[in-house]
């Protein structure tokens, strides 16, 4: 064996533990019962210390050092350089505060079900405290530059901090809040009168399923499951699993969460089978996986040619309540604008501010300059704020996302990210594929899935964001885009 | 930290790292796409493997050599005796043997699933072939006496082999071909027509799970779910599920399993919580855990008393199907004996001559005088020897059961075990409990459960099995009760 390939069948091990981690965790989230909870915060807790042993270990020490990467082929130096990357950083831990953190993460994660199933954040508190607490430990073991959270952003999007976010975010929310005060001011409001009665859930299930299998997510290769925070996970690269959330008094809630995570499964079942138990299996930031949820949830999902296709299946399936609808209130109602509390049901303007909301927070509560115990009153007020209403309870306000509990700081503004990306990906798409729309009007997806396969899934994380989107678009990272989009569709449905 | 209580916290991750097995098996039965197959392998030869290395890591030398066994109390006594007997067993097997049979294992057993599927033994004989290839290694590396088969005996039975067993599987035999000659010659054969008919699988699964929350089985720390072969497993104290197998076709397959799987649980379930993470939670041997199931499954739920009780439930569910059909008749015909193929679904009589096919064949396997590709041939040869019929597919023959694709081999004994200790049970328990059939007739299972967990359950590994029998009832293990139970209820039944 070469010293290559003996890192491989190291690394190999250290993907091993990270697959029985994300089984443990899926497992968690969909069908342990209650009884489970103490010990499963125990054996990940484990499971993470072990990970994080095997990658520090002297055997790798030895064989990375036999490895002389001016020798290596360009496949096997995209392999290495990412596994030196995460060493590096997992170097700066110490093994016994690896395990704490992920026994933390689970201990919390279930005490955030619990207190988001009776709306107490008193039950939360504590655990997220420690999490805060540990999350702020993990920056100066990492180090940061600027502000605490870019130890933790890091994780996510490599290149990117709090600085070099804000202008972004930045002009986003600015372009946002004007164009949304112009659509709350119109006074051609769509129709949401019919939502209001009940969806069968196994009708929605259903739907769901269609829908994503014609997408192109390869069911037989994964599975779906119901749970309280949707999610996809892989186990292995034959095992893309997608979670969803159902509710009788909501018909869109789960069809966008379902496509949402179906377009995270699709990229991961898009990279090469041949990157199974390799670092490269994996987006090169969470902001260009959100780019791929984002744009089959809302650019496709949301889109009148989409509802001229799928609109008459649905009205079959709930002849009774869709009976006076056409596809045009369908996707009038489907992309109503307004001041909404929960996240992940936001119309894609407003959507953006959630992000703001979050982004602001977890900087305060990692700077220090906010106490968790005081985070119900901070998030109701910046919703206060930006969107002009305020949260009746915690489960819909700070209760209702599951990142902090399960450590994930620095996260949310991928979702902004994914959502420029998304466009600046759309604009090309329309541009290389001249027939989409015709295409998605009759449910066919297979070119535009074959595009996104083809200029973004097969890479892995061999392409930095950066490059991925130079190399996608012919254009640097720019907010322009998805302004523009918003201005054009808005423009036109609230007659602006 | 004393010695002993870093014994206690090393142990623990080992645990932890069977608990995450114990989910990875659980979840490769239950809910995995078949593209997550390869990859289960890795993952579970990964684990097993850094198992093994932390049972025999110089951090445990080092913590043995500081415990003074002589300074331990009871209870460590008890818990450092069972780490250090499966410490010096562990120690036989080279580590990278270790993750090739969980590998050859989880291969093997997604092998056996397709092919039982489509009865098709040709996908199976190469993975069986490695397995027992596999198996045989392993009985040198454990070293034996007389039969290589003595060295997986002992890892379910600690105290028997090959030569102790088989004079108690030749008295259960011979005692059993007897009773079976004079029941089939008896004119008084009840009537089985009524099954012949469908019965809607949900509502199976709802009177099973009604039975066994009657029984004690605390669902809601555990969860049942469906499999091809059901089982029990315990992922944690508070996590300790069943799954079950459903068949339109047949009103007693799932009835019975979820019973059977029930009394293991119910066996967990009774173990001390501050049991977690040590090796004595669990039963002394397999035959001691198949006692508990086969009591709940047999000695309860194929008693006259439980069918007083259950048939108005069951007959209220399946109106039209069971009009015509009496308490008595629903006794009579799940109680009916006579030579069949399956052994899940054999009555209590034939079922210990199911046990004597696969020991015996067993013993040929591993003794290298059968090879894996006559298999199926001396398996219906065997059958008709014994049953006098012969078997028309591998799926009612040889690929039926689970065990030996998952490596268990030497474990089928403990079934007739389990029967001989059940009986010996009952025959006590009627006597400390003389309302024990009044209750029955009423589903009240309370005294019954908590004598099981007096005298059995909170032992957990404590007490070999010889010595929890003689504490429970007095007698060193003997076949005589199974035998006298077995004469007394088919003299009546068959009007011998």
């Amino acid at each position: 064996m070469t010293a290559f390939e003996s890192l491989k069948e190291s690394y190999g091990e250290i993907s091993d533990l990270e697959s029985a981690l994300s089984l443990l965790a899926w497992d968690q989230a969909t069908y342990m019962p209650r009884g489970g909870a103490t010990s499963r915060g125990f054996v990940m807790g484990t499971l993470a210390s072990l990970r994080h042993e095997k990658f520090l270990s002297e055997t790798l020490d030895k064989i990375t050092s036999e490895i002389r990467a001016d020798q290596l082929d360009r496949e096997q130096k995209y392999f290495f350089d990412e596994f030196q990357w995460n060493r590096a950083r997992a170097r700066k831990l110490p093994d016994d505060f690896v395990r704490d953190v992920a026994r933390a993460h689970a201990d919390s994660f279930n005490a955030w079900l619990e207190a988001k199933k009776t709306s107490n954040f008193k039950i939360y508190e504590p655990h997220l405290t420690k999490v805060v607490a540990l999350s702020r430990r993990a920056s100066d073991y990492y180090g940061f530059e600027d502000h605490p959270l870019d130890a933790h952003i890091v994780s996510h999007e490599r290149d990117l901090s709090v600085v070099r976010l804000k202008p972004m975010l930045t002009e986003l929310r600015e372009g946002t809040v004007a164009l949304l005060k112009r659509i709350m001011a119109s006074p051609n409001q769509p129709d949401m009168k019919f939502l209001e009665t009940k969806w069968d859930t196994q009708k929605q299930w259903d739907f769901g399923v269609q829908v994503i299998r014609d997408f192109g997510y390869d069911i037989d290769n994964g599975r779906q499951d119901k749970t309280e925070h949707p999610f996809m996970t892989e186990i292995s690269p034959g095992d893309v699993r997608v979670t969803t959330r159902l509710d009788e008094n909501d018909l869109f809630l789960a069809m966008s969460g379902t496509m949402h995570e179906a377009g995270h499964a699709m990229y991961q079942q898009g990279m090469p089978k041949s990157d199974a138990r390799s670092p490269l299996r994996d987006s090169p930031g969470s902001g260009m996986h959100e780019s791929q949820s984002r744009l089959w949830e809302v650019s496709i999902g949301q889109s009148m040619p989409f509802w001229n296709h799928y609109f008459p299946k649905l009205q079959a399936m709930f002849p009774k309540q869709l009976a006076e609808v056409t596809p045009g209130m369908m996707y009038a109602a489907i992309n109503k604008v307004w001041p909404t509390f929960i996240r992940t049901e936001a119309d894609e303007v407003t959507y953006n501010l959630h992000i703001a909301l979050r982004f602001e927070l977890e900087q305060q509560l990692l700077g220090g300059t906010l106490a968790v115990k005081d985070l119900p009153d901070a998030w109701n007020a910046m919703t206060t704020e930006l969107f002009g209403i305020t949260p009746s309870s915690d489960r819909e306000g700070c209760l209702q996302d599951v990142h902090w509990s399960e450590g994930s700081l620095g996260y949310f503004p991928s979702y902004s990210l994914g959502n420029i990306y998304a466009a600046m990906l759309m604009e090309k798409i329309e541009i290389d594929i001249p027939a989409l729309w015709e295409q998605v009007e009759v449910g066919n997806f297979k070119e535009l899935l074959a595009w996104l396969r083809e200029h973004v899934h097969r890479f892995g994380k061999r392409l930095p964001t950066r490059e991925l989107m130079i190399a996608a678009t012919g254009k640097a990272p720019t907010v322009r885009p998805l302004l523009e989009r918003h201005e054009r569709k808005y423009s036109k449905l609230y007659a602006l």
